[in-house]
């Protein structure tokens, strides 16, 4: 997409500019038009696609400019290349560079932009068609440019003329490979069986369940097999990992750019001081009932979200840190807590919850280490899949959402990066079940959390999440609830089934 | 505390109210305060302390009333056995009761009231101080008032005036038992020295750790130790509790009346319609930066609060049932994630977290079967502390801050209800750390989410939370960091401490 920037600056100095100062404003200006702002320019760029000062004067303390590019040498860059050259050569008549101010940003974009394509935020002050494209009027100070907001804002405004291209489609579905097909022995809803056999019962929440000892041994005895087949034999260390995210990890895993549906929110109290919070307290006492809107004044934040992908809050353990090569391939996982989705309403089973629980994996290294152990992971999983627990299942390489949100479709041409998912077939539904995914994610975590590797090559990672409910789902759907019809190896961990609660 | 009850309410009818049914009115007045208003008043009370109709009148549709009362048959209750009497007396004469307003409603108090125990609510209109009391002026409807608004207000000032009279300390603290004294072999922090080695790191949240491998092989370890001399001698099976509380289970459980300075609060978003969103992920992605203050306009709740103290996410399993004696007691534990407190911010190590893992068990039945499981992990927790893990720890009872919020200090006389804390020396501080309770929470529980057991009898429950952050925090303070000098129950689950990381 063509862009023209145009900009209109003042800078500040700290006294009168006279006219020697004025002469050596000039041969500042043609240095920078002619050698500094041509700096790392291609050959045979075009001259007006590269940054350059278009009009300049002075008056009494200020140097007024005027500077436009296209995408070369961008005219903020320019600007603050020629901060330090004005700087430098006005310093040697003894003024000094004070402030510099934007008085006007203008973004000229070409090709057929659609309305939807225009961010909606408070940096564009406003929008005008003009031939071949728009061209965006920015309200933006210093420190807006010196954060690159213009480019941001170029960059945000591609993404989603490519987006409305792909007609709303996030997801690209491959079939890999796939099972061989299974006798069917059940047709049951599992959720629905165990609700009547009260194994489970709805949680107090939102697509939340409270397990009874029953589905807890038949999680334990996946858990097992996952410690034992996979774990193990692969070299993975347990580690614990946070279970409430901040925006700053957010930000940095890229999950800010897009994740606000689907997350719960979690605030803070403003005070720990008991008198700031007695009339609430008394509120409840004489009413019973929690008052939601006096609460509401009372809390800061959203400070972050609850667990929602599970690695990003591994990543600050290495933030800003450089691992030692004997180190490497890191394998590590963690499996302490829940992860929380809002997810859409309406009737769910154990299949589609908004609180679970997922063993997660992780691991990084070279590109080598990290693609050779999803490789592994692949291997391991297949095998655990069709002799351990007889599942039909498929595999499917998928573009998730989150790189769909973030306009990395298309962007990597990375064979390697990417998901791949495997569903298990649901005989009661007739659908297939993500039950597990393995996700080799580039360079996306270390590059966001600063991560290095001591041979300086580039560093991927990769997760891979068992979601418990999602294999307990998918087990039950095919197997059903007869312990005798159950492969050895889940039959044998799960033991006889743990009846604590008889009810009346 | 004397109280006084004096209420004014019109009652409206389908139609007037004519003479004939202005004499059934007197007539059932009459039979309300000779009849009615005595049932179930103990002999000897005085004729001024049961509620009566101390006026009344009748104009087209409208009856007015007067009530007063001390604290039997309160004017309130007075109001509404009235309703019934005259419901029936003037359906004879085909007038349908429509409808009841209460224009009145105050209440004395008797006794030295200072203001801090009048509850800053909507309810109380105005206060009045008067001689050897106090007169509430309350604003209540009809629905408050089955609500039992005036009771619950008359609770709360008595609980205050009383809390007033402690002083504010709510924890009474009397030593039980104590292990013998050990010799010193280390004298660091443990968090100190486990951030030099790089075995954690903080968190990007407050009070949040990342646990690299070697401390979750402790955590591990003392897990191990748990589950083999605890919950499978004793009998325990496990569960999956909630780690998301709504306001519906903390007012059951109690923690409503008092736990909002120290919760992380839980809030959804308002839709998840992506394009609702659109705006807040374009300022991220131009930005850089997370707007909050958008976030707070698009998010509702709060609904509830992260998992504060484990066990009352449990009680919807089985609240409204009834549980077979064969069943009893019911013994079962959780540990599917992590607990969040706001504590007091400043310097702390992982003796004092927001975020931390923990094992809690819970068990109910009869008192005896109660107070005798507590006895009974008493007896296991005094081996483990003293032959297992070889610490030095003392024994106390203590009064709950939550009994101390609820105003059940002093209330039950049972000797049985309470907590007792284990606490650790910490050599590095010379301070003791609670690292380990029992708790018998008498019929609270059961009462708050309406459990039942077949024999009809009282129901009680308990719960001990294994905090593992605290047992390595005081295992590590007072053994050090050579597993030499580790008891061999603990070195050899640990095994070789797992160095996965070597950072340059």
């Amino acid at each position: 997409m063509h862009v023209h920037f145009a900009l209109k600056a003042d800078i500040t100095f700290s006294n009168e500019i006279g006219p020697d100062a004025k002469a050596a404003v000039e041969g500042a200006v043609k240095e920078a038009n002619e050698k500094a702002f041509a700096k790392g320019v291609p050959k045979g760029v075009a001259p007006e696609e590269i940054g350059r000062i278009t009009v300049w004067d002075v008056e009494e303390n200020l140097l007024f400019l005027g500077i436009e590019s296209g995408g070369y040498t961008r005219a903020h860059d320019a600007l603050f290349r020629f901060r330090k050259i004005i700087a430098q050569a006005l310093g040697k008549h003894h003024l000094g560079l004070r402030e510099i101010r934007v008085r006007e940003f203008q973004v000229s974009l070409a090709g057929d932009i659609p309305e939807t394509a225009i961010p909606r935020i408070p940096f564009i002050r406003s929008m005008k068609r003009e031939e071949g494209g728009i061209r965006l009027d920015l309200a933006v100070t210093t420190q807006d440019l010196e954060n690159r907001v213009p480019d941001r804002i170029v960059k945000l405004i591609e993404e989603k003329v490519q987006a409305a291209g792909y007609g709303g489609k996030t997801e690209h579905w491959e079939l890999l490979s796939e099972s061989p097909k299974r006798e069917r022995v059940y047709t049951g809803n599992p959720t629905e069986e165990m609700e009547k056999r009260q194994w489970i019962r709805h949680g107090s929440s939102r697509g939340q369940w409270i397990y009874g000892p029953q589905p807890v041994q038949l999680f334990r005895a996946f858990a097992s097999i996952v410690e034992e087949e996979i774990i193990k034999p692969l070299g993975f260390s347990e580690m614990i990992f946070p279970k409430l995210d901040t925006w700053d990890v957010l930000a940095r895993s890229g999950h800010a750019k897009g994740v606000y549906p689907e997350i719960y929110y979690v605030c803070t109290p403003k005070t720990r001081d008991p008198g700031f919070w007695e009339d609430v307290a008394d509120y409840f006492k004489v009413t019973g009932e929690v008052p939601v809107e006096m609460l509401r004044d009372r809390i800061d934040g959203p400070v972050g979200a609850l667990c929602y992908a599970q690695c990003p809050s591994f990543w600050p353990f290495v933030q800003g840190r450089t691992i030692a090569n004997a180190s490497l391939p890191v394998k590590i996982f963690d499996r302490s807590g829940t992860s929380h989705r809002y997810e859409s309403g309406g009737i769910h089973g154990i299949e589609r919850v908004d609180e679970f629980h997922r063993i997660e994996i992780v691991w990084f290294g070279t590109v080598e280490q990290t693609t050779k152990l999803a490789e592994e992971l692949h291997q391991v999983y297949t095998r655990v899949f069709n002799e351990i627990l007889g599942l039909e299942w498929r595999c499917a390489r998928v573009t998730p959402w989150f790189m769909a949100q973030e306009g990395m479709v298309g962007a990597c041409g990375c064979e390697s990066v990417g998901t791949t998912d495997y569903e298990a077939f649901l005989p009661y539904s007739g659908a297939w079940l993500e039950f597990q995914n393995v996700s080799v994610n580039g360079d996306k975590y270390p590059k966001g959390f600063n991560v290095k590797i001591q041979s300086g090559e580039e560093c991927w990672s990769g997760c891979s999440g068992i979601g418990l409910e999602r294999w307990t789902a998918a087990f039950l759907a095919q197997k059903g609830f007869d312990p005798a019809g159950w492969p050895a190896a889940v039959k044998n961990r799960v033991g006889t089934l743990n009846e604590v609660f008889r009810f009346l």
